[in-house]
C-alpha cells in the first residue's frame, strides 16, 4: 500500500485510553508517526498496539514542556490534541478520534482517510468562485462554462475537513431529539467553503497543513475549569477560516468519511454545550464581520491580532472570553517556543 | 405517479426542431403545462408528440405580444427561453433545454427531475452558514453541531440549479481539451451557494420560484446581432444571485441529474464565448462588489437598479453593455405588461 508523505505528516490522537482502535487502522496508519496525547490521569497507562511509531505527551510532560504556558492546553477534554499540533515537527497533520474506524464506499472497499485528505491538501482550493461540478481538480472534472480562467489555478489548500458515516456529529438537542438518526449518505464530493463563509469545523477527522495554518490550530479553553465544552473544534475552525480566507488560501470539506461508531452521551453533551450555544448566537456575527490588517501575513501575527480582537470584542459576553484571549496569546508564545523560526 | 405542483409550474423549452426527447419524459412531464419557445425561423412547424398540454411561441408571437420591447428577447439563441418565463402564469418555471434526456441514480432508477427541483424550491435554504452535511433538511440528514439555532428555520429557497451526467457543461477551451470526457460522477447531494459567493448557472436544468426572481430571470441579449453567446445563463445566474442575496433568499445547487446527451460544437461554441471570457473577467468583479440600495425590496425595482449599475460599472468594457442594459429595462417594463400588479 502507497503511504504518500509518510515522513511528512504526524497523526494526531487524543485520548484517555488503550488504543485498540488503530488494529482496524493499521494498514492505513502504520507507515505514519503517531504522536498520542493523553488527556486525564496521567499516571495512567496508554497501551499502544505493536508495531506503530510513537510519542506519548501525558499532562505532566505537557506542563514539563510548555512551564507557565501549560495552563493553555485543555485538561480532561479532547480539546488537548492541539497539544500535538504544537510539538510535531512536520508538515501535515492528520488528527482523530479514537471512537472512528474505517468507513467503506459504495463499492464496498475500505477507504484510506489518509490518502484522500492528502489529495486534497496537495490540490488547489477554489474560495472565490463556486464549481457547480464540486473539485474542479479531481479526475473526470473540471472547471464549467462560465468559471472565470484567472481564478483557475486555484490557491494553496490549508485544511481538509473528512466527514462520518453512521454517527452524525450533531449537537446535544439534536442528538436528543434524533437519537436513532445515522448517516448512511455518502456524498461522492469535495469541495472548497467559499471566502467569506463560516463552517462548523470538526475535529473527528482533520488534516492540516501544519506550516500554514498550525499556529492558529488552537482548540481553546475547554473542559476542567472551563465553563464550556465540545466547542474546541469550532473555535479552531472559526478562527482558522477567517486567517485562511485573510491568507488567501482555502478550506476544504467533503471526502474522506470515516466510520463514527458512537454517540457521547448527550446529557453529558448539553451540560458541556448550553453556554455555547448562547453564545455562538454572539461570537458567529464577530467572526463574520471580523477583519485582519491587510499587513498582517504571518499566521502567528494574525493569530495574535485576533486574540486582541477576540478580547475586545467577546469580552462582555463573559470574562471567560478574556481568560480564552490569554490563552491564545499563551497558545501562540508556546507554539513559537517549540518551532523557532528556521534559520535562513 | 404523483405531480406535486402540477396545477402551479410551468415547463419552458426553448427549441429549433421537433420535440422526440418529449417522449421520453412523458411519465414526468406530462402532468404538467408546457410553454415552448420556438426559435428561428417561425414559418418552420414544430411538432410536439400528442398528450403534452403546451402553448407554443415563435419569433412572430414574440414580436406581437412584446411589440417595441420584442427587441430584448434573443433571437437564434435559446436565451429566447425567458420569454417563456415572462409569459407564464405560474409560481414556478422549470426549464430544459432538448437535448437533455433521463438520467439514472446510481441504483439505475429514473430520475424524476421535477420531484427533486420541487423537493428543493419548496424547503428552505441556508446561505448564511455552510452545513457539511450538506442540506440540512433532506430525510436523514440535520445541521451538524455549531450551526446556530437562530439560522436553523433557514430562508425561502428562490433557485435551484440541476446537474448533468455524461457531457459536462465546459467552456470551449475546455471542451477542446478534453472532449471524451464525460461526467460519471453522481454527488448525492442538494446544497445552498452561500451568500456573498457567485456561481456559474447553467441553464440547462434549471427551476426557480417566478414571483420571487423571475423578474430577474433574463437571459440578456444574445444570439443573431450581437456579439456574444453562451452567456446567457451566466448573466441570469449572477443578476439572480446578487438579488437573491439582497433579498436574503437562496439559490440551491446538486440534485437533480439530467442526461445530457450531446456536446455542442466546440469552434462554434469558441466563436461565441470568446468574448464572454475576456470580458467575464471584469464582469465577475463587478457582481461580486455590487450592492444593492437596501430600501429596495421589489425583484424588479432591484434589476431596474441592477440595469442602471450595469450601464455605469461595464459599459467601459464594450458599447454592448449599454445595449445590454437598454434589454434590461425593456425586459422589466415587458414583464410589468404581462405580470401587472395582482390586485389587492
Amino acid at each position: 500500500m502507497s503511504a504518500p508523505l509518510a515522513g511528512e505528516l504526524d497523526i494526531v490522537i487524543p485520548t484517555i485510553r488503550n488504543l485498540d482502535f488503530l488494529e482496524e487502522w493499521r494498514p492505513f496508519f502504520q507507515p505514519y508517526h503517531l504522536i498520542i496525547v493523553q488527556d486525564g490521569d496521567p499516571t495512567k497507562k496508554i497501551a499502544v498496539p505493536e508495531g506503530f511509531s510513537f510519542e506519548l505527551y501525558n499532562r505532566n510532560d505537557i506542563e514539563r514542556i510548555l512551564g507557565d504556558k501549560a495552563w493553555a492546553i485543555s485538561f480532561k477534554d479532547s480539546a488537548c490534541r492541539c497539544f500535538g499540533f504544537m510539538v510535531s515537527k512536520k508538515k501535515y497533520i492528520y488528527t482523530i478520534d479514537d471512537d472512528c474506524f474505517v468507513a467503506k464506499d459504495p463499492s464496498g472497499k475500505p477507504i484510506n482517510v489518509l490518502e484522500q485528505h492528502i489529495k486534497n491538501l496537495l490540490s488547489p482550493s477554489t474560495p472565490f468562485f463556486f464549481n457547480t461540478l464540486y473539485d474542479p481538480y479531481r479526475e473526470g472534472a473540471d472547471f464549467v462554462r462560465g468559471y472565470p480562467f484567472s481564478l483557475r489555478e486555484g490557491v494553496t489548500t490549508a485544511t481538509s475537513h473528512g466527514l462520518w458515516m453512521n454517527i452524525p456529529d450533531y449537537d446535544a438537542p439534536t442528538q436528543m431529539v434524533k437519537p436513532k438518526e445515522r448517516n448512511t449518505r455518502y456524498v461522492d464530493a469535495v469541495m472548497t467553503i467559499p471566502k467569506g463563509t463560516l463552517y462548523p469545523m470538526c475535529g473527528m477527522n482533520l488534516a492540516f497543513d501544519r506550516e500554514i495554518i498550525g499556529a492558529a490550530m488552537y482548540f481553546g479553553l475547554m473542559g476542567e475549569g472551563q465553563p464550556i465544552g465540545r466547542y474546541d473544534d469550532m473555535w479552531a475552525g472559526w478562527c482558522t477560516k477567517v486567517i485562511c480566507d485573510h491568507l488567501g488560501v482555502g478550506c476544504k470539506t467533503g471526502l474522506p468519511y470515516v466510520w463514527h461508531s458512537k454517540a457521547s452521551n448527550p446529557f453529558v453533551n448539553l451540560r458541556k454545550e448550553y453556554k455555547g450555544i448562547f453564545w455562538q448566537e454572539e461570537i458567529i456575527p464577530f467572526f463574520q464581520n471580523l477583519t485582519l490588517n491587510k499587513t498582517t501575513t504571518c499566521v502567528e501575527d494574525c493569530y495574535l491580532e485576533l486574540a486582541d480582537k477576540v478580547r475586545k470584542g467577546l469580552g462582555h459576553i463573559d470574562p471567560y472570553f478574556s481568560k480564552l484571549a490569554d490563552g491564545m496569546v499563551a497558545w501562540i508564545e508556546g507554539w513559537r517556543m517549540l518551532n523557532p523560526p528556521k534559520a535562513a
